[in-house]
């Protein structure tokens, strides 16, 4: 039976999020993999804000839930890291002994995007640390991954929308190499 | 027995993470809670990087098994969100079912923080939407959290440092009001 995957990411907040979604998924059949994005077009959004985010809540947790793996879209959003609520659900599938998966288009490494970040908007608190190991992100972010952090192979960075290197750990994750769709 | 508490957060890279780590066990101590922090003062630090960060992982999921719940110090790091690191391991609690605890020493919201970043460090790709639920952080960290997000409940944004707020997720978590030392 094909592997249910959980397309976790800031995908969500894109312009088109729907086609975002759709294009996913139809990369994930054609390796095999059954894929299920957190964007919900049903959802009600005549509710209240504070019903409205737990609608939403309830109903990534299930979807998590139904998921036999995750493939999270870790790209930086907003900082030097990766969106807050994917990490959350990265989080939750390491919690669970589920298999997790995860990319970034971005091939600048955590310590460069900690530095650009405090020159922008430095810290309240002057002195602290920069966690430097050559990592892309955290090292709890890179110790959760199966197989790491897959980025981009030549170092250069990907657009944010490209979905090349969530091609790749569709790739590495069905270890079929290049040809997908054949036997 | 007493319960294990977790403290995660960006502690760890502030310039005196051995007293901030001490402070906090110690208030931990005076409402009954043995806290226990990813701070470890015997690290072999000669190790290359590449062994030294798997080290520090494999710790800090050693302990995050040996702890009953976590308390987080969700406080922004970095950009518009909690810490990267942080999140993992709140999510880690989440998926395995233990209770997860969180504060935040800002009281601003995240639309707000949201904005101020894109602001500052501009979002590689344009019109991407900003999560407003009037929450403080993404939707996902609030919904992880037993008890939602505890802030500075006059609405002033404490220093990075202070530990006024994590005292009183203490007293919220352990229910015992302003007097903790009481039976």
């Amino acid at each position: 039976m094909s592997r249910i995957a959980y397309l976790a990411g800031p995908d969500v907040f894109l312009p088109d999020a729907a086609g975002m979604a759709a294009r996913k998924i139809a990369l994930c059949a054609a390796y095999g993999i059954t894929g299920i994005a957190p964007f919900n077009p049903g959802l009600d959004f005549s509710q209240p804000p504070s019903l409205l985010w737990r609608q939403i809540y309830k109903d990534d947790v299930a979807m998590m839930h139904k998921a036999d793996i995750i493939i999270a879209n870790l790209t930086p959003f907003r900082g030097a890291s990766a969106d807050a609520g994917t990490l959350v659900e990265l989080g939750w599938f390491l919690g669970t002994g589920k298999p997790a998966y995860g990319y970034s288009n971005n091939a600048e490494n955590f310590a460069a995007r900690s530095q650009a970040q405090m020159a922008a908007l430095p810290d309240e608190l002057p002195g602290t640390a920069v966690e430097d190991f050559g990592l892309a992100d955290n090292l709890m972010v890179e110790g959760a991954l199966d197989g790491g952090l897959i980025l981009p192979p030549d170092g250069v960075s990907r657009p944010f929308e490209s979905l090349e290197i969530f091609e790749l750990c569709l790739q590495r994750l069905t270890a079929r190499g290049d040809s997908p769709r054949l036997p």
